[in-house]
């Protein structure tokens, strides 16, 4: 396999973009990458999307991007896992420029899930669920991981404040970051004194509902010596895992199986451990799953994430940053796009293009990207090459 | 890139299947293809798809069949070109194995299309086209390839018994093929004579609304040598192209440029010619479809399709054989488990396992499978290695 590197990224703002279709919102992305990686071409392109056939009634969006884009006709190709499409999306660009199939690929993450009315955008949502067992009985995303949540509460003892700390810090993280859906701070108090979703978590422990687009270029790490002009950054290590859909199907709902089985192969692949990585973009759809990821992850103890967390070991300057873009909760989660972005966040911080959120002297990050309550998980480490 | 070899096929019998659900469907067909290839593990999945969201309000399909097929933690990932989700994720596959990523990879199609009440099949459908210029102003896929019909009699004098004969063709062969929702003949008076659905397209034009999965196994051409059994298969060429979605921006309508475009590449890759090809299985959606397919593979001169399908050339036995299966026809047409079921009929009659409508000295054979009115197409060549 050949090495990769990423050499262009494209993130627009994200929000409720009312005056933005979804081919308006990947055509911006997408150029932004090619701009910023400086080429002229791209030979194939991937856009990760979980649900465009439920939020806008299009499913095919492939082709349709890559007209729209002005590229066909390059193959163009939906990848599709839940709200980690983007992580598999980039995913199957670094596979198909690793195994030289193409050189320079598109891969991109979408979401318009603003255009949708009545509780249509939960439904769409729910369909990551298992629909036989979960959604036919009515539970919805913030009940499943309220669940999660207690039961995590229950075993380690991590506290309602501890859930708070994670939404105040990466609203600290966004209110910095000029793409981020909600950049502003909140307290601690704001979020538990917010209403209630699905106890225990209130509405400030959910990431929010997104339209967004993101991008970026990938190409053989060789060429990127000849063709960026840009500091380089490599693609260290990719795995990915699954889980079962049906969260009572698991051993351990507080444990997320297939985001330490994704990692082990990642950290395998790049020969490095959760101490030798600089910073993390963890997928914070709800503040629980951020501390559950960062223990799935291995940089903190089983059980510790909350504790690690209040101590304020994973901010901008602690032991091992965490979400320095805001995260899901505060840059917003278009459920497709939410895997490139980190993708980007990450590449900028090695770039050291990060301004007032950069991690000083960051070599290596680490990108988390989770599907439904955890049944698919894609991690990647990339590194300054 | 390594040479890849399909090593198993799984093919259960399609047809409206009410007492099987989405997830029966696909372990049955994953099964037999793993046990087909006598493999004891594997490393990672595709699953093409089209709408399972609009179809059966289930997303995140990937990680849900991995469950349900007991191979988790395995990464598994759910590919969506439209009509084309099958050939694509085989591709994906494909390229997995040749990277060197991945030895054992299980490339599956599947779509639960009777499970939708009311108009939902033909609205979820309708989403393979371009939704904002087409589907809103009301027009169908019967709607779309009539007008690509239309065109081609206009242009070439291609007649309504030429369609017809398409149709006859494939329902002799599919007569003899246990897997298929139709396995009966027809004649061109039936076609010409039964309902109108957009004229001049009858019911007996049209491929139906069909539940079905497919699945194959591929491995490296070297593991194969030493694991299989079975007479080999290469896959010798693998091409994808885009065009556009909507049909009104294309320069011409009657001719099926991306299918055009992915066979050259294909053709390439494997150093070959359309005359080189023993037999083909094309995307008969509409009968139009399939003349347009084999013009569009240089396997007769543009506009000749209709003449050279009523000369019997397309015919077992013919210069060329084109859906010796049945094609989408007959065999059904579960939208996103075509392609792969594509590849498993070119298998078996490579291998020389097709009885009764064995191609003889079938060496090397092509699939062509399309999106759309032909958005997104993927061709590959498969031959004895």
């Amino acid at each position: 396999m050949r090495d990769v590197a990423v050499i262009g990224v494209g993130l627009i703002k994200w929000g409720e973009l009312w005056e933005k279709s979804l081919r308006d919102m990947f055509v911006e992305a997408a150029l932004k990458a090619i701009d910023d990686a400086g080429v002229d071409k791209v030979d194939s392109m991937y856009v990760g999307c979980m649900s465009s056939g439920l939020f806008v009634g299009q499913e095919h969006i492939g082709a349709l991007l890559a007209d729209y884009l002005g590229v066909c006709p390059i193959p163009a190709t939906r990848i599709e896992s839940a709200c980690a499409s983007g992580g598999a999306a980039f995913r199957q660009a670094y596979i198909e420029v690793a195994s030289g199939m193409s050189d320079f690929v598109l891969a991109s993450g979408i979401e318009k899930m603003t255009d949708v009315g009545g509780g249509g955008a939960t439904f769409a949502l729910a369909t990551a669920a298992d629909q036989e067992y979960e959604v036919y009985n009515g539970v919805t995303f913030p009940g499943l991981y309220a669940m999660m949540a207690r039961a995590h509460m229950d075993r380690y003892g991590t506290t309602r404040d501890q859930l708070s700390q994670v939404a105040v810090k990466n609203h600290d993280n966004g209110s910095k970051n000029k793409y981020a859906q909600y950049p502003f701070k909140i307290t601690t108090d704001q979020v538990k004194n917010a209403v209630m979703i699905a106890d225990p978590l209130t509405i400030l422990d959910c990431s929010p509902i997104t339209d967004g687009a993101a991008a970026v270029i990938l190409c053989p790490l060789e060429i990127a010596k000849k063709v960026s002009r840009k500091p380089l950054v490599k693609v260290a290590g990719s795995g990915q895992a699954s889980d079962t859909l049906a969260l009572h199907q698991r051993k351990d709902i507080t444990y997320l199986a297939a985001t330490e089985a994704a990692a082990r192969i990642a950290y395998d692949m790049a020969g490095v451990g959760p101490s030798d990585i600089d910073l993390i973009e963890a997928h914070d759809c709800f503040t629980i799953a951020e501390i559950m990821a960062i223990e799935a992850l291995g940089l903190v103890e089983k059980g510790k994430g909350g504790h690690a967390t209040a101590k304020g070991e994973t901010a901008i300057g602690g032991r091992i940053p965490v979400n320095a873009s805001g995260g899901l909760k505060s840059k917003g989660h278009p459920v497709g796009a939410t895997g490139v972005g980190q993708i980007c966040e990450v590449t900028e911080q090695l770039r050291g293009d990060s301004g007032e959120r950069q991690v000083k002297g960051a070599k290596r990050g680490l990108t988390q990207n989770i599907g439904g309550t955890g049944a698919s998980c894609v991690v990647h480490i990339l590194e300054v090459a």
